[in-house]
């Protein structure tokens, strides 16, 4: 800890935080919970070159930490209430700063909640926040609570963000339009936590796509079914919903981009069949696309990946690396 | 995010939590706390390098990244409740994982405290725990709470873990047992959450030691005083609780090491003069040593460092990086 860090707190982070008993300064931050509400805790960290890479925009990286930890409460379909940042700096970079905080505290007003407290260090440039949510007891959207029969939903349109990393790694050649319009997709994702909040008592298990929709589906599936013995799942691939760049590639990138892209931040959730217009409600409520993309099957059924044409794409025995891109 | 992630939160941190509403293995953790209560937020990150050694017994690690957390609870006087771990690991190194959570572990159980929920990515080694405890409405211990004329109290003794510190890094030298008693100091800090607990409605104003006594008075005397005019204090050298083997070091290494060492993890606190007795009896209660060391002084008057012999040792003036040792 560098004598630095009180200063850098006080210029970039410590706003005042009304939602807040107490927010940035002591050893602790005091916040007074709803009465009668359970909280939904939630951290996720952002490495450079792992999940960013160095020359992010400082704004979009804002915007982004924050983002990936509010789409872990719209899964639960949970309320945010305030969050921490624990920050990682090699160095004092104001400009770079002052961007994360900027897209950092937009989204944050954008929600109406307070950084309420957190720390810096020095080390290798990282980014570690911590969300509180709230949501009314048996209320919370769990990944256990798919039944085989369910309608398989997923919000927006998928792989665009998968797409536009590959992109900025030389992997795939896309038009500066093009790039410009997948990057949005990529840095800058929209938590569904209004989605998530409409959810509640409609849909039954849910999950947010952040290692793709095969792996993220696969843990709905593992905690929903029998111990060993996950649900299966019936996907049409016809059905995915694709960002309009990515429709412009070849059927095989639009796949394994949907299917396996990862960082979507969209919520993937089952509801009952009987619950459909529920759901077609909430979305429309909510100003949100949601697509149904097939159904979840028996315990040991795996899952199908159909084209249009009813061909199997893709069974769990070849594995959900089959489509995996490669980690960035 | 790998596909090993699961396996290794499975094998390593994913233990039943009875206390929470839903432990780890969900997109949040639920937890319902106590009606009425306030919730104290803290977070921290502990850094290779930085904040422990390349080589360091990764079962005193696990114990020293939950309890520099838990210290910041008991700074406030809160009820440890539960904890979430962020950590990044370069490398899956199953020895090291399972040595730092037996660390973890052993002492959340002390605390009866639950990890619920956190994630693992890859990337340069360092761990982020966020904690949170309880405390009643207005019973939060606060640095902005000191007065002039307060008393000024530490907890445990002071300097070792530095000591120890420049041991390793060959700037002392030490004999093997000596060694070996400072590393406790050092590598096994335990945080003081009876006492914090002990102090509420006693203590004035409190901090935890992690950047050394004189960095970290500088908090609360900035935060009582009034803006810009922090509170002044006069710190008895010789009053300094020393542990056994940084007495056998010369004077100027004991204040150094005591006044501005760091990584203590003891409470200093202040209280009404009109209250030692019941400061005393909290000290008792709890088998904590606690040491009047100084009083607080009205604003403008600096911080006095004061010898033996009543000579000023240092002034804010001097600034505290008089004192301090280089950064590890």
């Amino acid at each position: 800890v560098s004598l630095g860090e009180f200063d850098l707190i006080a210029r970039y982070f410590d706003a005042p935080a009304p939602g807040a008993v107490l927010g940035i300064g002591d050893d602790c931050a005091l916040w007074s919970p709803s009465p009668g509400q359970h909280l939904a805790l939630s951290c996720d960290t952002l490495v450079e070159g792992r999940h960013f890479l160095p020359d992010v925009d400082p704004i979009a990286l804002g915007h982004k930490a924050l983002a990936v930890n509010l789409s872990d409460l719209a899964a639960c379909g949970a309320r945010p209430c305030c969050f921490l940042l624990a920050a990682t700096l090699p160095r004092v970079d104001e400009p770079f700063l002052a961007g994360f905080s900027q897209g950092l505290r937009a989204l944050a007003a954008a929600h109406r909640i307070d950084l309420v407290g957190g720390n810096t260090t020095a080390g290798p440039l990282a980014f570690t926040l911590t969300v509180m949510g709230e949501v009314p007891p048996g209320q919370a959207l769990l990944r256990s609570a798919a039944q085989p029969g369910d309608d398989l939903w997923v919000s927006g349109t998928l792989g665009e963000a998968r797409l536009a990393l590959m992109a900025l790694q030389g992997q795939v050649k896309l038009g500066t339009a093009q790039l410009r319009q997948a990057r949005v997709a990529l840095e800058q994702p929209q938590p569904q936590v209004a989605l998530g909040l409409a959810l509640r008592g409609v849909a039954r298990a849910a999950i947010d796509l952040s290692d793709g929709l095969l792996a993220d589906l696969g843990h709905i599936l593992q905690r929903s079914g029998p111990t060993g013995r996950p649900l299966g799942a019936r996907i049409a691939c016809d059905a995915l919903p694709l960002g309009t760049v990515l429709q412009s590639q070849p059927v095989a990138m639009q796949q394994a981009c949907a299917l396996a892209g990862g960082d979507d931040y969209q919520l993937c959730f089952t509801a009952a069949a009987s619950a459909a217009t529920q759901v077609a409600a909430a979305g429309e409520r909510c100003g949100v696309r949601l697509t149904k993309i097939g159904c979840l099957l028996e315990p040991g059924a795996g899952v199908q990946v159909n084209d249009g044409h009813g061909r199997v794409l893709a069974t769990p025995q070849q594995g959900f690396d089959h489509f995996r891109v490669a980690p960035a």
